[in-house]
């Protein structure tokens, strides 16, 4: 299982070479990706769980993996958590529990960095 | 496009018709289905946004004029709806566009119906 | 509810305009694609079961309609189409409801058309 | 079977409607969709034909009939067409079947408005 | 690619982490998904196979590894696997061959273990 | 990250022992799929950009990487993979970045191989 660091490493590097493209396009709709989580009539804890969900329907590890960092930062609780995956399963069904184990995995290793008072970093 | 009724009514008959067949399995999903949405550590407002996202991305109308009328019943704003939509198109794309068209003329349906102070049910 | 009648002759009809065209690829998928479900080692009635297991989980009315009614000739029992319906709706969540429900419909219609002594025709 | 006047009145109808809403996100979402198909490195037949696989491949019929209508307005051929299809046939296998024959079933609306010299509109 | 072992390790690891939580609609989930491949009317075997295309079809690696695991255990022979993949490959398109090759790969371990009187365990 | 040596590898072991089954209909498919890419009314960068875009809206990282790779072969600039990947990001949403980083990556060691004149494989 990759680590969260090897996660964060490849993911920043490889967002930063797409965005050094001369792809208009491309760099308006990373933008467009970053406000949509941002406080408006909702708040960001909020829509840290819509993504995390989202994400977990439609199966993507690395979106996972983003969207439980995100909701740790955003002091979501295990059993909020919980609850918003097992809506997830719901829907999703069985084919989702590769990812609902991802996810648990990953909140585990944020749970102890906190345990360390290490920082969470996306 | 099927008027709400219409779809109360289908969706009854099927649910009906479905339930009272001999698979236990079924029958205990659709219980686990009804529950996942209840109060708990999230709020069923924040669990009826979670369920429309996700049949958003998943692209099931059924599922977001369910959860579109289930939304308004919990007193979601349109604000708050948008945002929540807005997230649905960023994470699923433009090919969520049909299933937010139909989400949006859902919820214009309900609000016609508050403002002659009729009943929104499911 | 599209009739099976109305699903039975766009079916048909667009099937001979597709295969009336000059693209050989097209063909020779619609070719392998009736072969798939041929007796091997497999018996058809399982491979049907397979096609609507299949269907289910990726949501396509259409596919749904045409392994209920290829099951039904194949003498599948309404216990071992519920089943198979029970292992889609685990797999693949309450997402897949809206065509579990199509599924039951399109059986009831078939079941009827049964005790009429009439074809069930695809 | 939606006529595509009704489907092009619908479709710009509730794209007014969620145009004049407050959401930031959701306008500019909807133009850097149109921007993603305008001139650029690649030709907009070229970017039509992406479109139209694309939307075969992920079975959405409101985009399948859009990206149709943009090809013929484009001057793609029937044949470049069918190859196009045979394409998405072969990567999202016959669950895209529906969807092929929506396809065709447009196309070949469009070429009757084109016998008559009528215009073919989005 | 992982190893067998590799795969039941996490799995089980994972799997006792998540049903030593406190939420309840998983843990019920989970016992479902237990049920819906337990014998009624239609046989184990039949199920795994349903289970395995289904998972083929929404290209769960995870998935195609245990259900290949537990159709091995049924005895379902190599002609029946490659006849239900076929299944999965016409109706899910050249998308799903990257998830046939891991079926095929974990298959040849499982005969290999089986070789060398090895249990195939899950 | 699987280097592409790694990738081809495994692709071309396990595609010649699929090959070397017996079943007449995966056979058979393959060589559809090997076709459909051909010259035609379409020519080749036409079509692998169409299985680019297909493969990135349907996520599939190993579909990605060869349709990469087959683009570099037949003289795809940059430019016109940046656009082409566009579409798949506003038709398939943020769930589709990870793959999009793939398809970057990949892109850039295959030109890092024709800067040092070694060829370019699948």
């Amino acid at each position: 299982m990759d680590s969260l660091e090897e996660f964060r490493h490849y993911r920043e590097r490889m967002n930063t070479r797409i965005l050094s493209s001369q792809n208009i396009g491309i760099k308006r709709f990373f933008a467009l990706d970053s406000r949509a989580y941002e406080k408006g009539a909702l708040d960001p804890k909020t829509k840290e769980l819509l993504g995390l969900v989202a994400s977990t329907v439609l199966r993507c590890n690395d979106c996972v993996t983003y969207h439980i960092i995100r909701c740790v930062q955003e002091a979501v609780s295990d059993d909020e958590l919980l609850e918003a995956l097992n809506v997830a399963l719901i829907v999703g069904g069985s084919i989702t529990i590769p990812h609902i184990r991802r996810a648990i995995d990953v909140l585990d290793q944020c749970r102890e960095k906190q345990k360390k008072h290490e920082p969470v970093e996306i």
